[in-house]
C-alpha cells in the first residue's frame, strides 16, 4: 500500500518552482507524479490547461446522493534561494530526526501526502466508500494563483454541486495544538505616485518655492491613521463585524503570551487600534499598512535634490464584512480629497480579495441554514483531531489572506474546512523547509477518520 | 600675449574629473596647465598637497601697503556622463556659433580664463601694478571641497593678511544682466533611520500589532511643516534676518516673472512660507527639504511586507543669521521629542555650513566699519560691469550654498565679491556644457577694469 513518507519524498524530488521559467520540467514532473498517485487511488484525472501551469482536476464519482468534497492543494513550491543556507540540497529530500527536509515538504506537498495516505488507507478498508471527491491541485499558488479565477468561472457549475472544500494550507502553533482556520483577512491596495515639479530640482536654487513630493506623500500617509491607531478613512469601519465572544475565548487558549509575541517581533511595545489586544488585532481587526515608500536620492551620502516624484505602496487587510472594492474606493476617494494642490496623483496596482469567514456548528452565531454536510465535516474533523493529536483543535481566524478561498465561495457558495498541518518550525518559504513525520503520521490517521465521517451514513 | 579663448580651450582638454579616480592624469594635467599660466603671468606658484587633489597657491607679492586680493577658482570638473548626450566629445573643445563647448568650459575654467586674460592685459600695460594677488585654485570643489577646511586652517595667518576674495563661480540670468552675489544660503542636514520590528514581517500575519516604520517616518516628516508652509521646529526662525528693502527691490528687477518661474518648474502653483513670493523664498527664506525617502519593497508589483526600517534624508537651507550647528541640533531635538515609542531612531550624515551674506557699500545696512578695499572692490566691479556689459549689475543673494565662502569668512574674516559669469544656457553639470565667447570677451574687459580699480591709487 501507498507509503505517505515515500510519496512525499518522491513528490519533493521534482523542483516545481512556479516563479521561475527555468523550473518548467520540475513543474511537469510534480504534476505528473501527483496525477499518477491519484490514478493509483482510482481517480479519473484531467489536466486542465491554463495560461501558465495546468490545474489537476481529479474525480471520484459516485451516487449523486453521496456527499461531495473538493480537496484543494498546490503542486508548485517557493524558490529555494538562498541555496547556500540549506543543510542539504532542497530537492534531495532527506530524513533527519523525525523530519523530512526539502523545498515543498510542508508547503504544500506534505499535507497532500497526508491526504493521499489517508485515502489509500480508507479505500483499502472500504473500496466502495459512499463519498464523492474532487481534487483541485493548482500549480500557481506561490505566484498568486493568476489562472485560478478563470478556472473557477469556467468550472463553476460542476464545482458548485459539491458540499464543501477541504484543505490543509494553513498553520498550527505546534504538533500538539492543531488549528482549524475559520477566517482569513481580505486584501486590497494601491500604489500611489505623486508628481510635483517636471524634473528633479536643485534644493538650493529652488528650495522654498514649491511643495516637495516627499513632503506631500508623507503628509498623505500621516493622514491615514488617527492618533489612537485606527485607520482614518471615513467609512472604513462601517462594515466591520466584531468577533464573537467564542472567537476571543478560543484565541485566549492560543499557546502564545503577549510578552512572547513582543519578543518575537522585537518591539518594545505594541501599537494596536482600540478594542483589541495585539494577538486579537492581527486576526480580528482591519489594517492599513505601508509596504514600501520611495522618492529622491537613496544612495550613500547626500544629494541635495527636490525630487519630481515619490511613491508609496499601500495595502489594507480586511475583515468580515468589509468588501475589497468598496474599501479600495474609499481609500482612493480619501486620497484624492486630501491631495494638496499643485501635486499630480496617480494610482496603480489595484488588486484585491475580500475577507472570508465561516462559523463552525455549535456556536451562537452559526447560521441556522448551515449545510448538514459542512456541519458534519467540522464535527468529524474535530473528533478526528482530538483523537489523533490528543487535544481539541482551536477555531481561529488568521490574519493572512488566501484569496482562492474567498473566490471559491464567491463563485460556488462553498465554505472551506482548513486544517493547519504545518507549524512555525517547518520554515516555510525559507531554507531547510521540513515537515514533521509525527504530524504526517497523525495527520493520515485524522484525515482517514474525517473522510470516513464525511461519507454517507 | 595670452589669448583667453586659446587658454580656455587648452585648459578644458584636460579631463579633470575629481569624482572618479580614473581621471587622475587629467587632474594632474589641468593643475600643471594652470600653474604654467600663472607662472607665465609672473606668479610664484606653490602646489599644496592635500589628502586628495593638491591646491594651487600662487602669489604675486609686493609692498605690504598695497591692497591684497585672493582669487578663488577650481580646476576640477563634473563627470561628463551621459557621454552619448554630447554633440561633440566633452574633452575636445570646439567653437560653435559664439560658444566654446566642453566639460568645465563654464564651471569653472571659463571664468578663470577671464581672470588670466584680464591679468595678462593689465600687466602688459602696467607690469608694476600696485596690487598683491593670491590665487587659490582647488581640485575638489565638485566633490564638496573635503580638503579645503584643513587647508584654510593651516594657511589662515597668511591668508587673513588679504583684504577680500574675488571669484566667479556663481551665475547670472543672461549675458546682459550680470549678478553680483551678496549671499548664499547655508546648508545642514541629517539622515534619519527608524527601526521598528527586528526584521521585515508579513503584513497579513502581523499587521495591526505594531507601528510600521514607514508610518512612523511619514508622521515625523509630516510634523516638520506647519499648514502654512513654515518649518515646524521650535526656534527655527529665531535668528532669521529679514531681507532689507533694497534686496527686495533688486530682486524685483530680476528678469523673470513668477509666471515664467512656475512654467520653468512645471508646477501649477507655488508653495511658499508666508511673507515671501516664490522668487524671494528661494533666496531670502530658510527651508527644510526631504531629498530622499525609502523603506520596504520598492520593486515592481506588490510585496506585503511590514519593513523593519525606513529612512529619510533631510537638508535645511539656512539664511543669515541662522547657524548650521544650532539648527541641526534643533532638528535633532525635535525629532527625538516626536519619535513615537517603540521605534528606534538613528542619525547619520551630519554635515553643514552656515549661511553667508555681505552688504555692498551704499546701502542703509552697509556696516559702518566696512573695509575700504572691499568697498572699492564692489564699486570697481559695479563700474566695470556697467561699462563692459552695458547694464548695472544686480546685487542678489542666491539660494544655493558654497560652503567655502562661509569657511573663508569664518577662518580669515574676509568677505567675497562674487561676479556671476555663467548663465542657465551654459548647461552646467550637464551634457553640452559651454561658455559664451561674448561673456569671455566682456568679462576680460570688466575684470581688467576691476583689477586696475583695486590697485593702490
Amino acid at each position: 500500500m501507498l507509503d505517505p513518507v515515500q510519496v512525499l519524498s518522491d513528490y519533493v524530488r521534482f523542483p516545481s518552482v512556479s516563479a521561475d521559467p527555468a523550473f518548467h520540467e520540475g513543474l511537469n514532473g510534480a504534476r505528473q507524479y501527483a496525477c499518477g498517485v491519484l490514478e493509483q487511488l482510482g481517480f479519473k484525472v484531467e489536466v486542465v490547461p491554463t495560461g501558465l501551469h495546468p490545474i489537476i482536476l481529479a474525480e471520484r464519482g459516485g451516487d449523486r446522493a453521496w456527499p461531495h468534497v473538493i480537496i484543494y492543494g498546490h503542486y508548485d513550491v517557493q524558490p529555494p534561494d538562498p541555496l547556500n543556507k540549506w543543510t542539504t540540497p532542497p530537492f534531495e529530500p532527506v530524513i533527519r530526526g523525525r523530519r523530512l527536509y526539502g523545498r515543498g515538504t510542508a508547503d504544500n506537498k506534505g499535507p497532500q501526502a497526508v491526504q493521499f495516505g489517508a485515502l489509500a488507507k480508507v479505500f483499502a478498508e472500504n473500496p466502495n466508500l459512499p463519498l464523492r471527491i474532487t481534487f483541485l491541485i493548482e500549480g500557481e499558488e506561490e505566484i498568486g494563483s493568476p489562472s485560478f479565477a478563470d478556472f473557477l468561472k469556467k468550472h463553476r457549475d460542476r464545482l458548485r454541486e459539491a458540499n464543501l472544500v477541504l484543505l490543509s494550507d494553513t498553520g498550527s502553533p505546534n504538533p500538539e495544538q492543531i488549528v482549524i482556520t475559520t477566517g482569513l483577512r481580505g486584501l486590497t491596495g494601491l500604489e500611489v505616485t505623486l508628481t510635483g515639479p517636471r524634473t528633479d530640482l536643485h534644493s538650493g536654487i529652488h528650495g522654498g518655492a514649491l511643495l516637495n513630493p516627499i513632503q506631500a506623500i508623507s503628509e498623505l500617509c500621516a493622514s491615514l491613521h488617527a492618533p489612537d491607531g485606527r485607520v482614518n478613512i471615513p467609512g472604513f469601519y462601517d462594515d466591520v463585524r466584531e468577533p464573537a465572544q467564542w472567537e476571543r475565548d478560543e484565541l485566549a487558549k492560543y499557546p502564545r503570551t503577549l510578552e512572547d509575541y513582543k519578543q518575537f517581533l522585537g518591539v518594545s511595545q505594541f501599537y494596536t487600534a482600540p478594542g483589541y489586544t495585539a494577538l486579537e488585532a492581527v486576526r480580528f481587526g482591519p489594517t492599513l499598512d505601508f509596504n514600501g515608500i520611495g522618492g529622491g536620492y537613496q544612495g550613500e551620502g547626500s544629494k541635495t535634490v527636490i525630487p519630481s516624484k515619490a511613491f508609496v505602496k499601500i495595502t489594507m487587510r480586511l475583515v468580515p464584512d468589509q468588501k475589497a472594492e468598496v474599501i479600495r474606493e474609499l481609500l482612493e476617494k480619501t486620497l484624492r480629497h486630501r491631495c494638496p494642490p499643485g501635486i499630480k496623483m496617480e494610482f496603480s496596482l489595484k488588486e484585491g480579495g475580500s475577507p472570508y469567514a465561516v462559523v463552525p456548528p455549535g456556536h451562537p452565531n452559526t447560521p441556522a441554514d448551515q449545510s448538514p454536510v459542512l456541519a458534519r465535516a467540522f464535527q468529524s474533523a474535530d473528533a478526528a483531531i482530538t483523537e489523533c493529536f490528543g487535544k481539541k483543535p482551536l477555531y481561529l481566524r488568521e490574519g493572512g489572506s488566501v484569496p482562492i478561498i474567498g473566490q471559491i465561495r464567491q463563485q460556488t457558495g462553498l465554505d472551506s474546512v482548513m486544517i493547519g498541518l504545518f507549524t512555525p518550525e517547518d520554515n516555510l518559504h525559507a531554507p531547510d523547509e521540513s515537515f514533521s513525520l509525527d504530524i504526517l503520521e497523525r495527520g493520515v490517521a485524522a484525515y482517514a477518520k474525517l473522510i470516513k465521517g464525511l461519507a454517507a451514513g
